[in-house]
């Protein structure tokens, strides 16, 4: 499993300050590269053609093609708004908060669409549904638990919401797809509260 | 989404009676190839082939190849005796004994092995995902609920279930993969309780 992205390592050389739009133009082309042809067809090349830059220019920004795509499909950022919001929530009220956000994310088509480009990756590819899980733990979730057995509550949050996102926006469950948001918050709000802050009844 | 499996059906001819090691066999050479050959690859021809009868009769049997992959991977049947002692379980004491249940079936290495093979196929074909879901839910899920918001209820322990059995057997992400099942069923006993028996909060 990575300990960091390649994106967040620093390297030794290469363009610094001005790259913010060539970094963006490359992950857009790889986000519509993933989620149209698939982990597996989708090439670094390819990719690299579509955002007018050098194959290289690609491994040195983002190193390998799973770290790529964990970059180019993950719905949140460390330092994305949505997430500092989430952590000056209060504690007691950041499980409803948390279903709300990952709600009003996946309600967007263009995040929506890539749900199911990755989980054909997890899938299909070891290494790269673990990397996602990692980075969305590090990056989200492991900062919103309370402290004592934050891995344990870090992973119950994950394991929720995925299965929530598979059944709601892949397999598209009647009662889970059908329903309002409010629905959903009340019946999940208090399951990712009690694993964010709540006594989980461990005996370590 | 299929009412009913095509094996419930009543069919109109065909061998009746002695016909238990024909299904059997058919079933066992059906997870053999969709867990090594993906559903995508396998065909119900080969299936057919490694069991020893007319690719007819399997057709006969199990119908459409994405009813035959539901029958033959599903880790649970409505008669299994494990869903009848969960049944009898006071419905206090339910949720604890569903993660116990759902846990100790995944820990046998041939079902483990399955989870790769159904999760994948949820991915790249539609209908299989939703097929399977909503056979489980009706043979084992809504039979455990409250009767008040079963579909709700069902549906909150699929998306629960899938999200851990994913992180824990697939993703192997480690504070899930290396838990012992004590420490999971502390930690998520009690939200399969309160999905399944407990109260909502929902207006109505």
């Amino acid at each position: 499993m990575t300990g960091s992205t390649a994106a967040e390592r620093p390297r030794q050389r290469g363009p610094r300050g001005g790259d913010a739009d060539t970094r963006g133009d490359i992950l857009a082309a790889a986000a519509e590269a993933f989620a149209t042809q698939g982990y597996g067809a989708a090439s670094l090349r390819g990719i690299a053609r579509q955002a007018g830059v050098d194959p290289a220019l690609v491994r040195h920004y983002f190193g390998s093609k799973s770290e790529l795509f964990v970059e180019a499909m993950r719905p949140l950022r460390a330092d994305d708004a949505a997430v500092t919001a989430l952590l000056a929530t209060p504690a007691e009220q950041r499980g409803e908060a948390f279903i709300r956000l990952a709600l009003s994310l996946w309600d967007d088509p263009v995040i929506g669409a890539r749900l199911r480009a990755i989980l054909a990756s997890i899938a299909a590819v070891d290494d790269v549904g673990a990397a996602f899980a990692q980075v969305m733990m590090r990056d989200v979730l492991l900062r919103m638990v309370r402290p004592d057995h934050a891995e344990d509550r870090a992973a119950a949050c994950a394991t929720q919401i995925a299965g929530l996102a598979m059944g709601r926006y892949v397999l598209r469950v009647p009662s889970l797809a059908d329903a309002p948001v409010e629905r959903l918050a009340a019946i999940y709000g208090p399951t990712f509260q009690r694993y964010l802050d709540g006594d989980l009844d461990l005996s370590d």
